[in-house]
């Protein structure tokens, strides 16, 4: 390692947190979740506007939400660690109780934004729409069960 | 529309902002853009202590990590819209009077995201360790130009 590049690595690391653990803090990993799950909420959004016919349809715009929304859902649930059920979250208790559905309901929303993904950008109208109800609804499911009002 | 998809998708559009716009108000642009660079520290974290021998290198998560690292290294960029100079935001007014700038930063993170993504992805340590260091110059040069202390 150049000098040059070990000057600049530590000066990168002295802004980062700690990475021996996945999250160096129980708060990072709530910020982690929430964070990934805002940013879903705006891709949804959009794609909503456009399969309610609020914004007009355009295949390649529709097609670029989806395929981030299906990256972006695949990422918050490494963020719910054991510990991060206090603070500023709503998860409820059950995310941990009943781990095995939680679970399976986040490799739902994976399959349902990745079939969401495969019809927008396909250019089919009507199969986004379709698959968009069935992203809403497992968000719907989740929430209900998992997430505080 | 089936009943039950119009009454589910109206369920799940209100609790979504509206999406005429690309973001419903500029808080949600500039909650957007730091969700994005909050998550990509945390990757980059990862990255950084096995770049640095404080975790075992593992090719695996490091290539899912620079993954996701390339992945949301795309997004922060559209959530710099005109109007997001203020509030609860570090961006200096460089972001929007040296727009050209800003925009080729952001498009040499992308690049070089990628070329680590591609290196970890090879399970070629010392090739990612040497990219690693990029991606950190480029981090920071874009920091001190447009981010506030």
């Amino acid at each position: 390692m150049s000098l040059r590049l070990a000057v600049t690595a530590a000066l990168v690391l002295v802004t980062l947190p700690v990475a021996h653990a996945q999250f160096a803090k129980p708060e990072d990993a709530v910020k982690y979740r929430q964070s990934a799950m805002f940013m879903m909420n705006h891709h949804a959004a959009r794609l909503g506007a456009m399969a309610q016919g609020k914004v007009a349809w355009n295949a390649e715009v529709a097609g670029a939400n989806a395929e981030t929304l299906a990256t972006l859902a695949k990422l918050p649930w490494q963020a719910f660690t054991a510990g991060t059920d206090r603070g500023d979250t709503r998860a409820k208790a059950d995310v941990w109780s009943d781990n095995a559905k939680f679970t399976a309901s986040a490799q739902k929303l994976q399959d349902e934004t990745a079939r969401l993904a495969a019809a927008a950008k396909a250019g089919d109208q009507a199969a986004m729409k379709s698959a968009f109800g069935e992203v809403g609804r497992t968000c719907k499911g989740c929430h209900d069960q998992f997430r505080k009002d």
